[in-house]
């Protein structure tokens, strides 16, 4: 059998691939010129734009023999997509660029893609743009913009008092990425694997927040709780305490268990489940999709039932691990 | 003598890192919420704004043996302020990711960061933002965005009759290049080996065009002029012809001569200057800045004197060269 359809994208050409990638696409009334002149325009009703950037760099922050190239694409769009929506803002558009070897795999960049529209249609938004070029190995870097509400919500906003939630699951990824490093049976724990290979934020837990929510300050947990309530607690300067039976989560002490490790630890460091943690005025009622972990308290820092946290908070870029 | 100052990236760490990129800059009105937060808030009083984006990769746009860090930033802002302005758009801000070894020297990280301030502050705008992470050698990710005009000047607006003109130089980086590639003495033309490590694209020419301008469409060269000529050809379905008389430059010819090269291959097909290429109606004074280079023809493809072009017409991706 005899197949002439050009397989790498060295056959395809960056022009019919940057073709490819945008067939059939639909972009929705936000994005006033989408691809194929030197720039996007996209809308900004409200006349100011949110916007954020994250890049994704081939086994550093993704693998490919543990995640399909729709897995790898759609959770590019989410960590950047919940850095949007953590400031309080509705996705509006992405724009992404490629890095990829010559001898990728014209079904590889397919499948990628694919992956990233279907996440940036979980957040409402189209992939207005973008830029592909040749690199020695797989690198994305996209930029997520968004509409905000009337007011931005900081990291800065806390008081002591407030109450600290979270919308999403925490320590799935980190979980999932215990089962990938010691060479766990995948099969055995397919819940926290795919929680690895793509999160999934609560979007519509923040999106769809009524507008009495007392939400003082917001963020997204990219780089683990501790770590990622730091940066509130430096902003607003007070300290967090969270509790630590309120975090617990019992879907993960079977595999805990199996791997011999702490799920605490998962919980409270691991990074990139892009759950959402909030905090609110004391008094009022949690919104749907939130739940209680903490409090906020005067002094700095964050602690776990009053006492300081022995391990490291989180994630950093670059510490090898 | 001993000095504990941090010497690597591994040795700051990713967050003093993000401080130190950002220590002392201020952003002007337009970043109304700036660095340290889930993301930025840019201001967009035309109630839309222009995106562009753009990787750079070492070893594939630029060699850390041939260009100083300063050179590399600066280049890596130009090429995306360049796509903005073609747009017609005033560059508003722009966000950076960075990628890097862990080993990379705090003052290569300095350097880029200072080229790139220095250019945003030649286009207009301030650096709102990114991110900073680990990868196996440096890539570069920026997007960059723009204020709009009442009419973005898109690629589809030339008709037969009107004149093709140029803002800026055309071959510069091409001949820098050369000289680069064939080992020649590069103190011998500093001027195109200057040009190659930094573009300087000429962003007054096109933000002060007057209103009276009749510009049909617009483009940046980054790809080699017929390349990008051919861009507006095929958007406004028309045949573009090039002038190769009125496209000349006298300065390249030593450069020419010493290489035993073409000039007027650099001149047609070498991307990466980021001048100007614009369709103006016919009969209308040509503004302060530009030069006629062409004519815009009925038909397709674009022309040098009447004849087809016999090599390539400009930069392509996934090609090694």
């Amino acid at each position: 059998m005899t197949d002439n359809s050009p397989r790498t994208v060295r056959d395809l050409g960056e022009f019919a691939l940057i073709e490819r990638m945008n067939a059939g696409r639909s972009y929705g009334p936000g994005v006033l010129v989408g691809p194929g002149d030197d720039a996007a325009v996209i809308a900004a009703p409200a006349g100011r734009y949110v916007v954020s950037t994250d890049m994704l760099v081939q086994d550093r922050h993704f693998r490919l023999d543990w995640s399909r190239p729709e897995h790898i694409g759609a959770k590019a769009i989410a960590q950047n997509a919940a850095d949007v929506v953590a400031m309080g803002a509705a996705p509006s558009a992405f724009v992404v660029s490629l890095g990829c070897p010559a001898d990728t795999a014209v079904d590889f960049v397919d499948g990628l893609v694919d992956g990233m529209w279907a996440e940036a249609d979980r957040a409402g938004a189209a992939i207005a743009g973008g830029d592909v070029v040749h690199s020695p190995q797989v690198v994305i870097s996209v930029t997520a913009f968004g509409d905000p509400r009337e007011h931005s919500v900081l990291r800065s906003g806390a008081s002591p008092g407030d109450v600290v939630a979270v919308a999403g699951r925490l320590g799935w990824s980190a979980a999932g990425l215990a089962v990938f490093t010691t060479g766990a049976n995948r099969d055995a724990f397919p819940e926290v694997v795919a929680a690895h290979r793509v999160p999934q934020p609560d979007y519509a837990a923040v999106l769809e927040l009524p507008a009495t929510a007392a939400v003082t300050a917001m963020t997204d947990i990219s780089d683990g709780l501790l770590a990622d309530l730091g940066h509130i607690a430096e902003s607003s300067t007070v300290r967090i305490d969270v509790d630590a039976a309120a975090v617990a989560d019992p879907a993960l002490r079977p595999v805990a268990e199996a791997l011999g490790a702490e799920a605490l630890s998962w919980i409270l460091t691991g990074g990139e489940d892009h759950a959402f943690a909030a905090t609110f005025r004391a008094g009022t009622p949690l919104p749907a999709g939130w739940r209680r972990v903490g409090r906020v308290c005067s002094g700095s820092g964050v602690t776990v039932d009053g006492a300081s946290w022995a391990g490291a908070p989180g994630w950093e870029s670059f510490v090898d691990g």
